[in-house]
């Protein structure tokens, strides 16, 4: 099936419309047409390759939502007209001890990404959300149960919103526990309107005195400006949990001071240029720790996504169309979105 | 009282013979005759003002065993004649959150050290265990139920092993576990010997062939000489938890690659430059931590005592008279010791 999409052909070319073929529908496929997909940081790293390994033409996009045109004979799960979604990953072993556990993006021969992953299909890398449709196979789908008015703001849970949910859970963020969230973008937007509503005390970290209101209304119930070197001291190991999503290089000391004893720093995001080397004082006068964690696996993602309906919990969305591509990715390198642009599929037919 | 030990005046001063005051024996106190004091790295750092703020005179020592010949009128668990040890501590708020939980180490308003500590004792700090006798509040004394002729080889534990044991208590070392210990040295050879005996299957890493047979024979199952690429790629992603000894600076990205999903690193030396920054796509593609740990609380410490009495574990020793003590740091600067000094306190009195 030819449909249309949005790609690159080079590291040096702009995004443009191409065509593109999708499989045909499998006995475990599921197929989407794609309503809205949102535009992630790392849409714009692999298709200008500024991570290794980009192959092209490159189709970015991992936060996907739609509905299902087509299912195989073997889906069960799923029926045409669901409204689903997909995120960062369309397929892994399933039978390592990672994917038994449901933690399919730590599978330990690699998940195979949404975009840029190896496939059987053509063109041999998986091509991903900037287009009219997709096909998945269904233990990689989604069930969405948020209203339909909600849908365009649901896209970024898919990424965004599983990368903090993850480590949330995993770390037990909930009631009587103060919570840390450094950076308050894409994903540290997420971060604190989650930790909200897990119960925790959320304390928002941001550089920017301007997002201080911004981060009171998302949720934070208390923001401090990271810049400000008193009102960090105030806090001082007070916090039991602190989620960093920025990944600009930075000083993760001034974070490990606010952390309690047995407190741990979760990184979630990959610097380009390492951060300076940690002080290991402070993690062992305090039995503290430097963590990563990511993405999430398909379980707690829907999970998360049950979770988020239940709360009304939704992304901060700007929505463009597809030929404003380029455009919304210069604002989002200068952090100028409130707080994800999320593409409007529709206009990929125009 | 006047007591005979060994200190120095200045940093770029020898130890040498000197008369130091205890205090008389107050309420909870525990008088101890000392027999025995193993020579530990800190001990070197601090007398040399290698760490900030050191206080002259300054007596080390804080790996202590022996007998008490005095108790307070309030101290019920000691009596005179017992065999009993004292460690990195002699006092402590006993009121944080952290002492409340016996976790003394990580007092919020800091422990007192068993040198270089504030007192209200002449001179103003705490004098440490190179010496013939010590006072010291009961709650700060551990009971030593080894064998009489095991002491001199005790003393260590009172440090090197409590410094193993916390962390690998605190992760849960134990049967089923694959478990490395990084750097067979003073603390490294203690951690070999109680993970064994914890039960773990143990892989020590060393630097040096030539202290291969050696790891296997302190109850190592394997043993890695680090800088050999391919042994350590052949454990790739294969250990529950590393205990890494070495404070010198070094690349830590060589075993966070080594630890499976979940995995935690554990940090127990401050070096004095950095490590290289440990790289955080380490630790995000397989939710990996790199920790500290702390010395052990006195609870544990006593727990530790106990577990090695029953198992017949005690440190690998080379005794010393007090006045081989420059030597003897010469000789541990080089690493030139299997695997502790430790001082045969009855050569004080000559």
């Amino acid at each position: 099936m030819s449909v249309k999409a949005y790609g690159a052909y080079a590291a040096d070319k702009p995004l443009e419309a191409i065509t593109i073929e999708r499989r045909p529908v499998g006995a475990h496929d599921v197929q989407i047409t794609i309503a809205y997909c949102g535009v992630c940081h790392s849409d714009l790293h692999q298709v200008r390759s500024e991570w290794d390994g980009t192959l092209y033409p490159c189709v970015p996009g991992h936060e996907i939502v739609g509905h299902v045109t087509a299912v195989g004979d073997h889906v069960a799960k799923f029926k045409v007209g669901d409204t689903v979604g997909v995120g960062c990953m369309v397929d892994s072993c399933q039978s390592c001890a990672s994917c038994d556990e449901g933690l399919e993006q730590y599978c330990e021969t690699g998940f195979v990404g949404t975009y840029n992953g190896p496939t059987a299909d053509a063109p041999g890398h998986t091509l991903g959300g900037y287009s009219q449709s997709i096909t998945v196979k269904d233990d990689f789908v989604l069930k969405i149960s948020h209203a339909p008015e909600q849908l365009a703001a649901v896209a970024p849970l898919l990424c965004a919103g599983i990368t903090t949910w993850s480590p949330l859970r995993h770390w037990k963020v909930g009631p009587g526990m103060k919570v840390g969230i450094v950076g308050i973008g894409g994903l540290g937007h997420m971060g604190v309107k989650l930790a909200h509503a897990l119960g925790a005390h959320v304390v928002a970290f941001t550089t920017s005195e301007g997002k201080r209101q911004d981060a009171l209304a998302l949720g934070a119930d208390e923001v401090i400006v990271s810049r400000n070197a008193d009102e960090m001291a105030a806090h001082a190991s007070s916090f039991d949990f602190i989620l960093n999503t920025v990944a600009a290089s930075h000083d993760l000391d001034a974070f490990t001071a606010l952390l309690k004893r047995d407190g741990t720093l979760t990184l979630v995001g990959v610097p380009e240029h390492p951060h300076p080397s940690p002080s290991v004082g402070a993690l062992i006068f305090g039995r503290k720790a430097i963590a990563g964690s990511l993405i999430g696996g398909i379980a707690e993602t829907q999970e998360m996504l049950d979770f988020c309906a239940e709360k009304g919990i939704t992304s901060e969305i700007e929505m463009i169309a597809i030929q404003d591509i380029e455009t919304a990715y210069a604002r989002m390198q200068k952090s100028d979105v409130k707080y994800r642009f999320v593409i409007d599929s529709a206009t990929l037919a125009a």
